[in-house]
């Protein structure tokens, strides 16, 4: 019976509780955690999906066309993302950080009792004294002092019965509480991410066709009738004789490139926040990509 | 004939060369990051599935089973995770980083037919300066140097054709290549991502299953047996009056709970690896979950 006496009960209601507070708090901070980088790998397609809608742009109507919608399919799996971070936080992260005040209500619940509880110690210690101070003569002892401190001792005992029925109640109830949250906030968890599943499969799909439907040939016609002159003017010599550099010029002054160089800029503002992650890529093959020449056309 | 010209001939494969420089740079260095953004996701799982099984250890053995068999499917979300990492870097990010040095050696075939150009355009001023340079006076032209002169240009316009078709050629099929692998490429990421998407489906169906199958009751029952023995010993007073703190000291002597003290070390580590993330968060309410004391059941 020692086993289960009073002290190894409080102990397992305490461990209960601090287990609780201990790993439901872990949990919470993970599933944020875990949240939040979905948040930020929704953030990175998002600046992804931009990149490539820019690049349309520059590129001939078969392959524009193509990573428009390529673009757009992208952006509803990261609609759907978005529907899960925030669904996360509200059917998971939410349920789970109630449990800090919870668990702390708890622990002040056992606190209360372990007072009581100590009471009845002192009253009982007071009892032996009592009982102790003088055994052989039974004359030296006062009476009403033995009277009082049997009758302290048995006021704490009723106290500490009465106590110890609360507190069972209260920790079965929560432990009752935290079976069924965990239960409802894993399930939750895994629907949340199920449904996400779902559907990116399903957009995914189409972003697919949407690849394989691309008219490379057609494209690359386009493309040829473009840098392919040399049949036409095997022997046309230049008119002007001003360099690369002024064509250039002249070319930014009619204004067909406007809708890019604005393009640029944004990406320009992008890549200056993106500082940060570029720092990240250290590898050799990267960095070439970090000293990108902007070109005007 | 003039938007034809050889200059903007020039300008659009400079262009061609450049975007592709510029975007698929920005394409691989945002689905590096992707991919890098997964990989700390799989991360943030494992964590999560390690205190889970902790967690599972302090629980009674219907919610201890339940927590094990749902943290072993979320494992396998994390594999399939980790296969769609390695699988992101060799054919998504593999291919799309080729296209660095890729692109410089195309800018470098560029240069150098810009050079060839140039001399044309140098020879030509030749010829235009000895013609100019008297030309009232045809006796004072040395006939020679205008027949140089020609010559000179001939040579040039010889060679910038030959080079025209030759660069026409490296960029028409550096525009085949780009628009196929990029079809290949994104094509890849959208196969890679369906793969994971169809695998997590799957995984996560048999989770929720895990879920579903855990029998509260039993489990409260169980828990129950363990707390509730006010019924049984409801007049019985502890024999021994040390306070809850020396019995805690004796359990641990007891042995009974050392796999646990084990497992809660491997916490403390994990813990001290985890400062930065629990910095991250500063809501009042997590806060609470950092302040975590340790006890020993």
């Amino acid at each position: 019976m020692n086993s289960l006496s009073r002290d190894a009960q409080v102990k397992i209601m305490e461990g209960t509780v601090a287990n609780a507070e201990k790993y439901l708090g872990q949990f919470c901070m993970l599933l944020a955690s875990y949240t939040r980088k979905t948040a930020r790998l929704r953030d990175k397609v998002d600046l992804l999906i931009r990149h490539i809608m820019d690049f349309a742009n520059t590129e001939n109507p078969e392959m524009r066309s193509c990573l428009k919608d390529f673009g757009e399919e992208l952006s509803k799996v990261q609609d759907y993302r978005q529907a899960q971070v925030e669904r996360l936080d509200v059917k998971v992260i939410g349920p789970l950080k109630a449990y800090g005040p919870m668990t702390k209500s708890k622990r002040t619940d056992i606190k209360k009792f372990n007072s009581v509880r100590n009471r009845e110690m002192k009253e009982l210690e007071v009892l032996q004294k009592v009982k102790q101070r003088n055994p052989s003569d039974r004359q030296g002892i006062s009476l009403s002092a033995l009277v009082e401190a049997e009758a302290n001792v048995q006021k704490a005992s009723v106290d500490v019965n009465h106590t110890t029925h609360q507190l069972e109640e209260i920790i079965f109830k929560f432990q009752k509480e935290k079976l069924k949250d965990l239960k409802n906030i894993f399930s939750n968890f895994v629907t949340i991410e199920m449904t996400f599943h779902a559907k990116a499969l399903e957009v995914y799909t189409n972003a697919f066709q949407c690849l394989q439907d691309f008219d490379e040939g057609k494209d690359l016609e386009a493309f040829r009738s473009k840098i392919c002159i040399s049949d036409l003017e095997n022997n046309a010599r230049p008119v002007q004789t001003h360099g690369p550099l002024d064509t250039q010029r002249s070319m930014r002054r009619q204004g067909q490139v406007s809708e890019d160089e604005q393009d640029e800029e944004e990406d320009e503002e992008e890549e200056e926040e993106e500082v940060e992650e570029l720092q990240e890529v250290s590898d050799e093959d990267y960095n070439q990509y970090s000293k990108i020449k902007k070109i005007d056309i």
